[in-house]
């Protein structure tokens, strides 16, 4: 099911991308999740056919397409596997972003083909141990020092925090700002950055294929042209930049639960109890039909928010209900397509069993269901 | 929310409907409810204004609009409370246009007026005693004798049984067609008819306000001219008009879930609990949030698929997954709606119970959860 | 399923007091639901048998038996419905312990004698408008001037408000106390009191013998001798005695479970659909089985902690679980039951309609689900 | 929560079992976990201790206690973990238990010893690949010849199946045996029987110092003395034992179910968000109280059953529903606390992502919950 919008173009699209993915990436992804490494070769092929932020403008060397392609692309490296579409998902879609609306013309210039072609990637990096969702509590501090920002501090939870280039970081510029988030800016921070260094490299249960890690800073010293923006207006940057990101995380969830689904009904008429497959079981039959209900209800409320976000809608509310409701809804099930594989689901041959040790950080990740449910009563007025 | 297509006219439309029943519907409900009876008087002042069977074309002296209309008509009504919805909704836009459909030309010029006009309101029979939802499985026969069909047996959960002046009855005319469903058909039986009589008025938990029952058939004499269609025609006859009829009844249960949102909502803003108003809560927020969420994503998904109704499209699948989940869903609301009332939501004084008391029949009528997702099954082609 | 401490005489209890349900309450209680109100004769006949109050010492004319005979008579009542479980329930079990507790000799000889024979019903009145589940917020107020309590304020959602003749009230005798729950104090007050008068009768959703209303206090004149036990220990009183109360309502939802699931299971095996007992539905067997496992585990956890109850342990955590665990699950259980009834379930004249409109308040009163969450998060040092 | 039945000995026996697993389990699970096995030094230790097969009569060697002392082994195996609980409390509890119930007296002193002291490590060989729950359909053929039986066939998801030193293995010695159950009989496989080897060793989403692999059979020649009991009882004996497989599969599962709540609790009591422990917000309360209120009830249900059991009772619809019921608690026990965690959850440096991925397979095997439901149907005949 797709978008009403979509052309003749977005199918021809997604037509070479998955055709690109089935030579490169379907065969040797069981690899990486093995080795816990997308390879930096394959980041460049996926550039070299423009498959990395179509929609940065022809300008700068991209493809300057709308975010219905994103959407695609978004869609295709999911049904990969996971770890492969938060990682290069995010860098595509979430992190580089921030370049384009931020940046000055000289950052443009200097970054975003880096991210076209693969040669750059880049991690957005806010959370902190000890702070969590809790935007405006972050304790890293940039010093300001004459032509540079002094960081101290520690992120963590970072998606491709190993593997990136480029981090974006949220510091504290003004410790004392009143209230506290109008201290916030975002720095780009470069590899091989005096004082910075990348932390350990988190053992996760699922998604090993991409990275997640720390990110830690003493005394390192960025040059002050890195500053994102404005200072002090990081905060209003990251809350506008959160709702494509949590956008792309209820697809990615979605994409997650509609392929458990087609796993579980190929495993279910093909598999035999008690003489029949036991997709002729009654409670079978009813298990699926939930699922595949509450998948449809899912696509039709994401393909209908993606439209109006293409229209430049605010979806404060709207984005928030999608990414709890489907980010819960696939861990469910991915819980029932486990159990109805029997034995096998458990089993690491089956694709089942990495997808169910993929999903559940989908509802922590990118504001916690907690957090879309705060919000959503703040919007609600409650 | 509404649909994409709707304009002036349809703000307009609902405008004067709404005005007509702030007038004329909800201050009588209360009464309507108790009394058991929805005035014939009402039925007469709707149709007078155009509110009964808006598509009824031209020249039968209706308005001849489409169905976007009889969405804004039913959404209405189910605001005012499920007896009415039901019985004014289903004479509207669920037996009625079986008339249009499936009458000769003589037929539509004789009832489609009174339809309009509310002076003779109409029924669907199919369940009886002992059948439930095996639709093939009816035992009513009629028997062709000459100029009349000579009908016996008995139908019962007949909505408008009581009340209404036409009843169109799904009947076996051939008992051992093969298969058994070849055998139905449709016959329109009129009150006065010899042999034919109302049974019991079924006492109800709740949709006081509109009346079920029983018909009974005793060599009951039906002239030949009152066949619908043709014979051996009726099983596709229904199964044609059954989309819209779930449609109305995923409508209904949705506006029903909106309208217990709403009054919960108003509700746990006013009520103070511990020094606070019991919204601030955060249980109470999250539930209303939870309900909130999933009444979005059912009035998105019911939206589109009137759309696509409205287009023409077969959507067997689709609207049976807005059947079963909306109903299921509406019941959920009302359960946790009541509860938040506290106390106050178990007296009749408060208006959630009485929507609490009519909700929980909405999973059972038109296709019970169990038959929705046996349907689903089969399309799935588990 | 019975506790492992019953004996031949508990079995011989029971057996007496089914037979004489069976003789005078089975076939008249849809009349009394009907008429809404439990006809005084019953009391005394009750009384008469020794049904009411068993636990009342033998010097003041009852039997002095333990809770474990009180708990079968609470399970047989509510056998027969919740309106008469709960209005008699209270009486027996609930309200006329607290005279035994904290009353005078004087106050015991001349008000449990009536409470055997039902000559005296009694309610227990705590619930004001406004007030909730707040007990130290509450407003009535008792000045004390010379030999009487002058007692201004409302009561609300009171059992047997309408039908008791001795009303046991919370009162604030120092609405200055700090904190505010040590003015707390109980009054008993008897009907004939000069500025005491009975309120509306409430209208509810179910329950309809059992009667439920307001109690109304202008400058209402109460001998001082109607004080029970000390003023402002009234809170004291009252949280000593919660643990019998919910204990006695778990128990309540939990007979109404086990009846449901009785009478669906008889429904299932009799009923035909498609060829064959809807019994043989894997759907229908898995909800049957998944509410009766459901049943089993809360009827061994009931009588696990009424065991300890009876040694007089102290089981706030564990009958604040029971409580809301069981009300919450009889709820889901109506619920599945009447689903499972089909179109039947919906009306009255099967009981399970009765049952489902009786049992939503169930998980509110006796302190609502809410409050036993946040009783237990404060036990488990949350 | 313990037994009414637990004795100052059993106290002991805890304490002791406990005091070894902290010095020669805890500190090295992480690693058993890491190089998947547990080491058969550790096994030896446990035996040397008395801490295997706990039930062995004295005159083999071992304590004869009863199974309240196996409840006790189980219970602490699985504090440590599932991997460990299952495949040593599979060997001591559910497969060794067959050569002293079945085996002839030889077998016994053939066996025992070894099972007591761990150099005999045990597993039971029942699913096939294709076969699942269905037991009356394995294909694995033992065929008699001269004194030897030639197995040819295939198991899979067998425990210790590669770590073991004898598999008690379900053959079919009368394929056509009608009914088929009745052809099946259970032969004692060892090591270095030729025509006998391990396959695959599975790779698991969790329990991974616990080995599952498979068993093959080419022509394996196994001499008639290693027939245990009689031929073609071989499906009386399994139903026999599955009793106590599932009553340990079901405490297991309550225990991962109390260990997770546990680490939650003190997680959320140290975790600070939004200034204040998390555990202060209402929605993290309410989770723990719903999480603790289970465990309460399946504790309850637990040890009820289980003191029925060491009486000698049948309960099988009993054992079914905790087995059910329990694991799938224990999943959305699993499932909230990883919730809870928020990030850190989803990090293998916190216990509960190895409980959670440990725990999915815990309502498939010994009887999966759609099995145990048939199983309960057949019980309510239905």
């Amino acid at each position: 099911m797709s978008l009403s919008i979509m052309t003749d173009d977005h199918t021809m699209f997604r037509k070479a991308l998955r055709k690109m993915l089935e030579k490169e990436a379907y065969p040797y992804y069981e690899q990486w999740e093995k080795f816990r490494e997308i390879p930096r070769e394959f980041w460049l092929k996926m550039g070299e056919n423009g498959f990395l932020c179509p929609w940065v403008d022809e300008e700068y060397g991209g493809l300057g397409l709308d975010y219905s392609y994103s959407m695609i692309l978004i869609e295709e490296l999911e049904r990969v596997g996971q770890g492969l579409g938060t990682s290069m998902g995010l860098h595509s879609e979430i992190s580089s972003p921030y370049l384009l609306s931020f940046g000055t013309e000289e950052q443009k210039q200097k970054w975003l083909p880096g991210c076209l072609s693969g040669e750059l990637i880049t991690a957005i990096a806010m959370t902190e141990p000890g702070a969590g969702s809790d935007l405006a509590g972050i304790k890293t501090t940039a010093k300001r020092e004459g032509d540079y920002y002094i960081l101290n501090g520690e992120k963590t939870f970072i998606t491709n925090a190993i593997s990136c280039d480029l981090a974006i970081v949220a510091v504290k510029t003004d410790p004392h700002a009143s209230p506290a988030y109008k201290g916030v800016s975002l720095i780009v921070v470069e590899n091989g950055t005096e004082g910075y260094r990348k932390g350990k490299k988190l053992n996760k249960i699922g998604m090993h294929s991409g990275d997640t890690g720390e990110l830690i800073f003493e005394d390192a010293k960025v040059p002050v042209s890195n500053l994102l923006g404005e200072e002090g207006k990081g905060f209003y940057y990251l809350m506008e930049k959160l709702q494509q990101e949590r956008l792309v995380v209820a697809l990615q969830c979605l994409v997650e639960a509609e392929e458990m689904l087609k796993l579980t009904i190929d495993y279910v008429k093909n598999r035999q109890a008690f003489g029949q497959p036991i997709s002729k079981f009654q409670n079978t039959q009813y298990k699926i039909v939930e699922m595949a209900t509450e998948i449809e209800l899912g696509r039709t409320y994401m393909n209908q928010i993606t439209e109006r976000h293409l229209n430049g809608e605010s979806l404060i509310k709207e984005v928030s209900m999608a990414k709890w409701w489907i980010s819960e809804m696939a861990k469910r099930v991915a819980s029932e397509c486990l159990q109805l594989h029997g034995g096998y689901g458990y089993m690491e041959e089956y694709e089942i069993a990495r997808r169910y040790r993929d999903i559940p950080v989908a509802s922590i990740y990118a504001g916690s269901t907690e957090i879309m449910k705060n919000i959503i009563a703040k919007q609600l007025e409650l």
